[in-house]
């Protein structure tokens, strides 16, 4: 077994913590480690939290960190940002918001500046969620930005997926314009003492309504107005055995709605593990997993192989003497092997 | 050639509507057709327009439009939005701002809806891109918003990126979380009538001093305070040919500041045609360019030769017998034909 690997087992902070910058740096076995980790794997349970920039994510992960903490779990978290690597300031800020746990040997927090990095973004948070598993953490959060592709990526490789909105942030429109209907197991309505909270709770029921009609509907047609929600059609949804994305009303900042949530999340888990549509989750999620972790190779040892090749293809192609599309053809024809 | 690209040459709106439909089928001898389209291409000025919700990016790309139409010229436009198949409200919105154009001839706008479509985004909105080019657009708008790596990947793409920003959203802090101070190569600042116009504008003007400040000195360290901007530095930087980000303020609902905007745009073009380093990133471009199709073809036909053992792959890890790593390796081999 790798040396690294054995202290993660052992609980070892540093050893951890210098594992996932091997896994950043692709540098000293890191492959290896992994490979030997994951028997160990599979016993944290991986929420994610989602949401716009200013909906509070960091706040409630703060205050989920110190519920799982009060119950005795040790806990993982990974923040997760597509930030500069010139500018670290917003991965600085998320750390200030969670630092009263900064001493607590049984939390770790780490973030990812994603920019820069080798391999993509949903891959290095995969590995990073696996080694903090195998570091014994019961829990592992992941917190990203609910907008873009990779992002939502992420958030469907977590077991539970929370997504945070606030009144007054446009978060409504915003919520359509991402797509993040199709990733949340839980939405969470955070700062629900400001103005505007019961008419975002009202605007999410619609909105959930109207994602299961088109969907039953087969419609994937525009200009559909919302109907009111059918309190009975709902009924026979949950008989049928389908989850019901609840919606919880929080106030972070305060503490308040935090078990809610955990309960929430929890009712989500036992829904997954003993339901035939869970069953089918769990198995999409195996299929995720191993597609991020395949692409990312593919894609690793496809520009080493084909480096010199790209090279003089780049340079035709801005002399105009070829197109992307032949270049890319003669490029995937080199790596395969028949030239 | 195809019968479609000779249509789009002589600037046939419906048969550009249909290729454009074949590309995100991958139908009809799409590949074919782009190839065809290929030398007929690298006409189009391509502007990106990234920034955060609530920016007003889409109002500004509509003045943008009516800028470009008195000016005589043909414009295309492509909104990328990750919205879901479901739910179409946004981009439908974002149809609306822009409906003026609707019954316009030379105007093609082209939302995509980028979630259930075959490829990658980058790919995607690359591929829309050269079509609308080929049909004639001497602009081409591409309106994305600004956070994720896929839509920083697609800001890559353009000749000249505009980073919209408006006080009172966060964005300051927002623009160092996403990032996208590398991809800006002009900042409006919209809706600069709003209290706090001004205060944005000191922000960006620091988040650019303090950028480059780490840049040159090859420090990514954290916790740097920003400098004041100063300002003999910057000439020097003027004189050694780089390009000084312009910050421009407007208030696209009035139609003020567009002229100045597009006058940013032209002198950034002008920089990039005749200065050195301008030179270098027109062959990045290429490179970016043909990285996204070469990517996207070789995920694509990977996925498609080991569908087989890709799903016995995944279902042996559902059941833990294996672990991601080692299977996908064995799918690499597979895939390259060394089984």
């Amino acid at each position: 077994m790798h040396p690294l690997a054995e202290k993660v087992l052992q609980g070892d902070v540093r050893a951890t913590a210098r594992l996932l910058r091997n896994i950043d740096d692709r540098a000293d076995g890191w492959l290896d480690a992994l490979s030997d980790l994951h028997p160990h794997t599979g016993n944290a349970y991986v929420i994610g939290i989602t949401g716009n920039p200013g909906a509070g994510k960091s706040t409630l992960t703060d205050q989920l960190i110190a519920h799982y903490r009060r119950e005795g779990h040790r806990v993982g978290v990974i923040a997760v940002d597509p930030s500069s690597p010139y500018t670290g300031g917003a991965i600085l800020g998320d750390r200030i918001r969670m630092q009263r746990h900064a001493l607590d040997r049984e939390v770790f927090i780490r973030s990812m500046a994603t920019r820069g990095q080798l391999g993509g973004l949903s891959r290095s948070t995969a590995d990073a969620t696996r080694v903090l598993d195998a570091w014994g953490a019961k829990v592992v959060i992941v917190e990203t930005v609910g907008v873009g592709q990779d992002e939502l990526e992420i958030a469907r490789l977590a077991h539970s997926t929370v997504v945070v909105m606030a009144p007054g942030l446009g978060d409504e429109v915003q919520a359509i314009k991402a797509g993040i209907l199709e990733v949340a197991d839980v939405f969470c309505v955070n700062k629900a003492d400001r103005d505007g909270a019961d008419a975002t709770v009202r605007d999410l029921e619609m909105m959930i309504a109207l994602g299961h009609e088109l969907a039953s509907a087969g419609a994937h047609s525009r200009g559909h107005s919302a109907g009111a929600l059918d309190l009975a059609r709902e009924e026979l949804r949950a008989k049928a055995g389908e989850w019901l994305v609840p919606i919880v009303k929080a106030v972070a900042s305060r503490g308040e709605g935090i078990a809610a949530l955990a309960e929430a999340i929890a009712k989500h888990r036992t829904w997954e593990d003993s339901s035939p549509l869970g069953a089918a989750k769990r198995e999409e999620r195996a299929r995720d997993e191993l597609s991020v972790v395949f692409h990312d190779l593919l894609r690793d040892e496809a520009t080493r192989a084909v480096a010199a090749p790209f090279d003089a293809a780049a340079k035709a192609l801005l002399r105009r003497e070829t197109d992307p599309y032949t270049a890319a053809r003669a490029l995937l024809d080199a790596f395969r092997g028949r030239v």
